[in-house]
C-alpha cells in the first residue's frame, strides 16, 4: 500500500503522545451527528468547528442516508442523546463521475463474474445533482420511521476547494 | 440541539478563513480506506499521523463491514485507487452495552409501534466481544467477492483513553 502499516503505527505513537483528551464523555457534547461523504479531503470535525467528543460521524462513499447510516442514526439519537443531524455531500464528489453500469462493468471486467454477481445487486448511490442529493438525503432522514420529528435535520455542501460550507435549502 | 446551525457555520466560517488545502488531488494520498465507528471520542485522520487528502474514512456505529462499508470500499478501490483497509474499533464502545432486543424496546416505547415495525427488522450490529469483533468485520472484507485479495486488511482497536492504536491478529 502507499502508507505501510508500521508507518501508520509509529504515526499513532506520535498521536498518542501528545494525548491529552483520555477523559472525555461518550455522548457527543454538541448533540450532533454528521452524515459526511467519505471523501479524504474533508475533516468534519475541524470544519464544523468542533473538537473531539463533540460529534457522532457517519461517513461512507457519497455520504448517503443509507439503512446502515439509519441504524447509525437511531443508535446515536437513542442511545447518546444526539437531536440534530447533518447532511454533508461536497463539490467535485467522485459519485458524480460515474453510473451504476460504469462501476458494475469496472468490477466485472477487474474482479470477474463472483464479483460482479454482487456488484449486480448493489445500488452504489452515484447521484447526477449535487443540491438534490443533499435534498433527497434529507428527506431520507426525516422520512425514517426511526427519526423522529423532534430531530433537527440539516443539508449542507461543502467546498473542498475553499473548506465552506453552505446550507442546501 | 446543543450547539445551533449558526453555531457551527460560524466555526466553519473560521475553518474556511484559514483553509489552504484547495488543491488535494481526489484519490487518497495513502492509498489506505478505513472503517471506524462513529464514536466522538475518535478523529480517525490525526490518530493514524494522516493529515487532509490522505485516505478515504468511513464510517458507523461500531465501524461495522456492512453492506453499505463495503459499497464504500468497492468504490474506493475500483474508482480511486486505495489498496489497503483499515478495520478500526476501540475500547469503552456503546456497542458493547445493548442488544438488539433492548435498542428495539427503547425504540418501541419512545417512537411508537411503527418505528417498532423497523426497528424489528433491522440488526443494530452490538458485539459483546470487542478483540471478535474487529476479527469478524476483518473477515467480513476478506469474504466479500467485491474486495480482491490484492487488498491489504488489517484489524485495529483504538483505545479512547490513550489515543493508541493496537493491531488485533
Amino acid at each position: 500500500m502507499g502508507v505501510p502499516l508500521n508507518e501508520l503505527l509509529a504515526g499513532n505513537q506520535h498521536y498518542a503522545e501528545g494525548f491529552t483528551q483520555g477523559e472525555l464523555a461518550l455522548p457527543p457534547a454538541s448533540k450532533v451527528a454528521a452524515v459526511v461523504c467519505m471523501d479524504a479531503r474533508i475533516d468534519p470535525l475541524p470544519a464544523l468547528g468542533l473538537h473531539l467528543g463533540d460529534a457522532h460521524v457517519i461517513r461512507n462513499a457519497g455520504g448517503r442516508v443509507t439503512d446502515d447510516a439509519l441504524r447509525s442514526l437511531a443508535i446515536s439519537e437513542r442511545l447518546l442523546g444526539t437531536d440534530a443531524v447533518l447532511v454533508i455531500h461536497h463539490t467535485d464528489c467522485g459519485m458524480l463521475t460515474f453510473s451504476n453500469e460504469q462501476i458494475r462493468e469496472k468490477i466485472h471486467a477487474e474482479l470477474g463474474d463472483t464479483a460482479y454477481q454482487v456488484a449486480e445487486h448493489t445500488d452504489f448511490l452515484p447521484f447526477g445533482d449535487l443540491a438534490q442529493s443533499v435534498r433527497d438525503d434529507v428527506a431520507a432522514v426525516k422520512a425514517s420511521p426511526l427519526i423522529p420529528n423532534t430531530i433537527a435535520v440539516y443539508g449542507l455542501i461543502y467546498d473542498v476547494h475553499t473548506g465552506k460550507l453552505s446550507q442546501v435549502e
